[in-house]
């Protein structure tokens, strides 16, 4: 038992996620064309050195001596579902047999049970059967040290054999993917970022199924609101890092106009989906100029100003026929919770302050005149003219950012 | 250790969703009438028989000597987070100390570790910390042939007080609620169910978040699909289980025109699509009779011809400024297929046959072109005019329904 975990694998097999194994031939040879490109752009950002990346058969295998660093930062590539640190060998059964005694050595823990898993690919001199008894005998008889013992159905510790054509690879331990579908495999899409964790998830929740997104923060121009645009940049962060080979950018602007002075005699839910209205419009024309197909907002359903099923009938409104996504709209807060830990983010699930007596249904009408008065479109437009793109820093670099 | 579970409990304590206690106590009340109303539609429906239902500082008390039945059937309710059977006594000390050790005889373990916990609302003689230990000592002392050990952090199983006022509740074990918010707390919607996993976990899913489902089905009117149109009954049985107290009903119509019997020449991607609007547009006309306002159908994001973000964005056009809700956007098949399983779904996950070489691009204009072929506002007319409603009969009689 002389090899550390670092040293002693050579190979991680890189397993794609279910959903991209079921596609027609065609479509899958794109998705994993683009998974192979996204994972080589996260080794190079993380400098970490490889000689080869070759996919086969539905799989990644990525030659690399940094396999325990490889496996992490993979492992958080969208459309992968799990990543095995291997010892690659040929796939001649001596070969195999001396390469499954010394990863036991070294990874086998002593007066266990254990089990040998075998999958083959190819033509080959024997079954995966053979390889799972030729292998068990030669590690009980050339092992005594060890004192394992064979448990077929629950084991403490598993050998995996891949024969694959002439090659062969060998572990004992598989690490879980995120899932998804490998980023750009669909259209990109236009996510506005409140910087509360709802807006963040949703972003997160359609760049797993492989839209890229177009990061959009409307700041309030608001003194209380500068804490919200601070933690929009630092969601913006957290994503990027799930975002690597991708643009690395957030767009922020604001209405030149300060929405909160409204007329003394206005209910706080009108001023609410006004502004509602005004950022789907905003976000509307930045997708258009960057060929997003739609836009992601963190909604989801509950009672409050702009979170209910005839608000978002009155927001779609305004943008109308261009598709919002609401990815939160069938989950429970708790669930939202538990997504947003996942992906990183430090926020918390506050208290909500929903203190208003809201009134049960809002007019179109009514909301259509304040927008007249306001001039929304002017609005929108200087909102669009005053658009700066922020360079997102390395994620190592939280508190500080450059305009570009 | 006489009493079994049957009888030993009176009253079953119904803890609501987290994000109802969070509500604005206007609105908290109005979600906790409406669950506690759909409670009772549950405790009819299932003929258990109660005294008193009572809403009491943001719970609600069940006085039933059916208590493990209703538990059963109440945690399937939306908007009811947990439920633990217990036993109602005075909140005099005395009172609770005897009811403790009744319920410490009926359901301790012996030679196991427990601890007490006590939550206190209202004015008592007493603090929580008191009860904990009396209520401790006294079960160490009174019942020595249990043989017990105190474990305060990882007991085996625990003794809970809850007093509140004048009364007190003692029970031994929780059970997991549904989660949500009551069904009827935000607008009716309409469900497109296709006979599919994905459809019916969509439903679902907004069915939990709030939202009446009215259920929608668009039969092919081929032979092949007779299957769907069967699945898609049973999809709705299996949802009307969640959806007690609501009107228990599948609208069912079809096409005069089977768009199978497309022009030779024609893409079957394109065939696809104007379906899919042809659908949506039904089901917009549907919607606005039913005063329902939205359109949920299952759609994930992959690559198929009517299922990426790009022929999201012609399909919404279809019924340009009406909501169309996707819950299932930002989730993986696993994910889903979990959910499914929870909610009772037979269906299992089919591998998708998606053999069809698909153009990068549709053309709106092209589709257009093809629907005025088809005349499709004749065709949506034609399918309101035959509309169905099918009385769904309840769930023993899976292979049965009836005509309304």
């Amino acid at each position: 038992m002389t090899s550390s975990l670092a040293d002693m694998f050579d190979t991680v097999i890189v397993r794609l996620g279910g959903e991209i194994g079921i596609k027609a031939p065609w479509t899958r040879k794109q998705y994993e064309r683009r998974l192979a490109s996204n994972i080589k752009a996260v080794l190079k950002h993380y400098n970490i050195t490889y000689s080869t990346l070759a996919r086969k058969q539905g799989r990644i295998y990525i030659k690399t001596h940094q396999t325990g660093k490889t496996a992490k930062k993979v492992s958080r590539v969208f459309g992968v579902s799990s990543l095995s640190p291997a010892l690659e060998t040929s796939s001649k059964l001596d070969d195999i047999l001396d390469t499954s005694l010394k990863l036991a050595e070294s990874r086998f823990e002593k007066e266990k049970s254990f089990a040998v898993r075998c999958h083959r690919v190819g033509k080959h001199p024997y079954t995966s059967k053979d390889i799972c008894t030729q292998v068990g005998k030669s590690l009980l008889t050339s092992l005594p040290e060890l004192n394992l013992r064979v448990n077929l159905k629950h084991p403490d510790q598993t050998m995996q054999v891949e024969a694959r054509e002439e090659k062969a690879y060998l572990f004992t331990h598989t690490i879980k993917g995120v899932g998804g579908l490998p980023l750009g495999t669909q259209p990109k899409l236009v996510c506005l970022l409140k910087g509360d964790m709802h807006s963040t998830v949703a972003c997160w929740m359609t760049m797993k199924r492989g839209c890229p997104p177009i990061l959009v923060h409307i700041e309030k121009g608001t003194t209380k609101s500068q804490k919200s645009s601070y933690k929009a940049k630092q969601a913006a962060r957290t994503l990027m890092k799930w975002n690597i080979g991708f643009p690395k950018k957030l767009r922020v602007t604001r209405f030149r106009r300060s929405l909160t002075k409204k007329p003394k005699d206005q209910p706080l839910e009108l001023t609410a989906i006004t502004c509602k209205r005004l950022m789907l419009r905003t976000a509307q024309r930045i997708a258009e100029a960057e060929n997003a197909e739609g836009i992601v907002t963190g909604d989801v359903l509950r009672k409050g100003a702009t979170q209910t099923i005839h608000s978002f009938r009155i927001q779609d409104e305004a943008v109308k026929g261009f598709p919002i996504y609401r990815p939160l709209v069938g989950l429970d807060k708790a669930e939202i919770a538990a997504t947003a830990k996942a992906i990183g983010l430090k926020e918390t699930v506050k208290k909500e302050s929903e203190n208003t007596k809201l009134r049960p249904r809002l007019e179109l009408e009514e909301i259509k005149g304040i927008e007249r008065k306001l001039n929304t479109e002017k609005l929108v437009k200087e909102a669009i003219k005053s658009l700066r793109k922020l360079e997102l820093q390395s994620s190592s670099q939280l508190s500080n950012y450059v305009e570009a």
